[in-house]
């Protein structure tokens, strides 16, 4: 029987989440959790989701607006194995004392403290320390970019220190209330920002600094990331390195691909829904290897990123399967995320 | 006798420059040479300044508009001591055998080649080095606000290793056909970017790896830098360094200067004409000193940081003053360009 999963909150994250429940031969999605009954919750209720509200007083707004609606969220948790938190960061924390008192595993997002669950989650770092475990934590777009490939470089050749510019967009693409519309912001303005420590939630001994500035776009985040490994490696045997690993994806300036701008116009080519991207994008010419030391820039579809993740914990806290390998490749496959190339 | 000087070029730094020749003491400007009768030129002959024509061709078409004209580049060049070419990147460099025909001491800008000068300038790195020199390349903007720390730093402490990202505004605030409007953009997709390599034009020694990317902006640029010093210091005595340092200002975040629109809107409630910001500007909340790590945040105003440094070029190579923190003086006193705030 496949695992019950139920999605709390219904926003960029939590409906990526839940489709991608649907398309997991061992997960059902119960139904899913929403504050307003907006025009997400028609397309959900078109969708053939059951709707639940998050609580009476949202209840009565779904019954008000004539949509059909299961329960509140205490009736969702009676049926479920597992809910996936999505909704906004510290709401999740609130949340999680009606999760215990139903006696129900969750995953939360990057939005909440790290201490918000037992473990901070990546699928190719530590999907082992997720398994059994009843509270997990999927960390965020940024953080999981930076693990997909700092943790496959420091299990090839070990990571000695590692320093990191996050180039983040101002908002999602339906966003109309956020900016800056013409300026870069530090954000925040010390050093270093929290990102660095968000990757050592996973990745415990690196040695990291990360800072952040804000930029007037909506389709990607770009990272410039300087690394010092604990060996001498070659340029290709990287590129071969990360051509085979799931998740990243190598994209060519010189092939056309100059920018997030094109990446996005690639994926919507591919015919993706959203143009979503949960693959991590490198740019295969500014990998360079001297020596020791290493640096490469790569973006990140903010929107997306951290969806696959999301089905791999379900997967390792409800032990659907406990060989990490196995679950990336069913959520890969069914996801259609690549390795390697995007096209 | 003040020294006679000619302007060849009259855009976004030409135009600066020619105004700040105007408020030295030392300095007389000659003319400026354009290429077209636009509306800068019309505003060149209503503030006074004398007009010459690139080419015979030119020459005609400023006639052809009614604006008066002195005469062409060449007649410009038998009246002055010294000319600041700053036309579009590698127009310079043709330019330059025209000023070697007539014997006159030419100024460069970044967007040439190094080559084209016998020395690459920064007046608080190498002063000395531009003296009585017929060629000289005032480095570009991003090169300029790098070199003005980094020297400083170098200087006081010794730098071992810099690692900077460079977050570049799209276009001039006047430009309509430049992007990215939304994406991020390597610049290029290989590193290291060729800043590094401008840096080391001045800085010969330095160890520095140089990434930059693309921003949807108009107003400034933003360089995260990391760095290794050759001896350990503290956070304060690194903050007072900068305070005391000419053409260098600290902001707070705190104070509410979150972003370079934030910067840009204090220079407009100064009064600042065009709102230009020739100061390098350091977030002071982002300067983190760890033993003999330091890292930071700045931001360069693209369009106006160069001024002050063509104008102490051309004191150098005239003779004006062989002593480098004279003339910055002077030039800084008569732009009114402030160290340690800009309040």
């Amino acid at each position: 029987m496949p695992a019950r999963i139920g999605v709390v909150g219904f926003g960029t994250i939590g409906k990526r989440v839940a489709e991608a429940i649907t398309r997991q031969p061992d997960m059902e999605l119960v139904g899913i959790v929403k504050t307003k009954p907006d025009y997400t919750a028609e397309l959900a209720v078109k969708l053939g989701y059951k709707l639940y509200a998050a609580n009476q007083d949202s209840l009565r707004k779904f019954e008000e607006a004539g949509l059909p609606v299961k329960g509140v969220l205490e009736d969702l948790l009676e049926n479920v194995d597992l809910v996936v938190d999505a909704t906004p960061g510290g709401v999740g924390a609130k949340n999680k004392t009606i999760y215990e008192q139903k006696g129900v595993p969750a995953i939360f997002q990057g939005g909440e403290k790290a201490d918000v669950a037992e473990v901070s989650f990546n699928s190719l770092c530590n999907y082992e320390e997720a398994i059994g475990r009843r509270y997990v934590r999927v960390v965020s777009c940024n953080t999981t970019g930076l693990l997909r490939i700092l943790c496959t470089l420091n299990k090839a050749y070990g990571l000695k220190r590692v320093y990191a510019t996050i180039v983040r967009r101002a908002a999602d693409p339906k966003e109309i209330k956020r900016g800056p519309v013409n300026a870069i912001k530090p954000d925040p303005a010390t050093m270093p920002s929290h990102h660095g420590e968000d990757v050592k939630t996973v990745l415990r001994d690196l040695d990291i600094v990360t800072a952040a500035v804000v930029v007037p776009t909506t389709l990607m985040h770009v990272h410039v990331v300087y690394a010092k490994l604990a060996r001498q490696v070659s340029n290709d045997e990287v590129i071969e390195l990360l051509a085979n690993t799931p998740r990243i994806v190598l994209v060519e300036a010189n092939k056309g691909v100059t920018s997030t701008a094109d990446i996005v116009e690639l994926a919507r080519d591919l015919g993706r829904k959203r143009y979503d991207i949960p693959e991590l994008i490198v740019w295969r010419e500014s990998i360079v290897v001297k020596g020791d030391e290493m640096y490469w820039m790569q973006a990140v579809h903010q929107e997306s990123i951290v969806v696959p993740e999301n089905i791999d914990a379900i997967r390792a806290m409800l032990k659907l399967t406990t060989n990490a390998m196995d679950s990336i490749a069913l959520t890969d496959k069914t996801l259609g995320v690549k390795r390697g190339t995007l096209i």
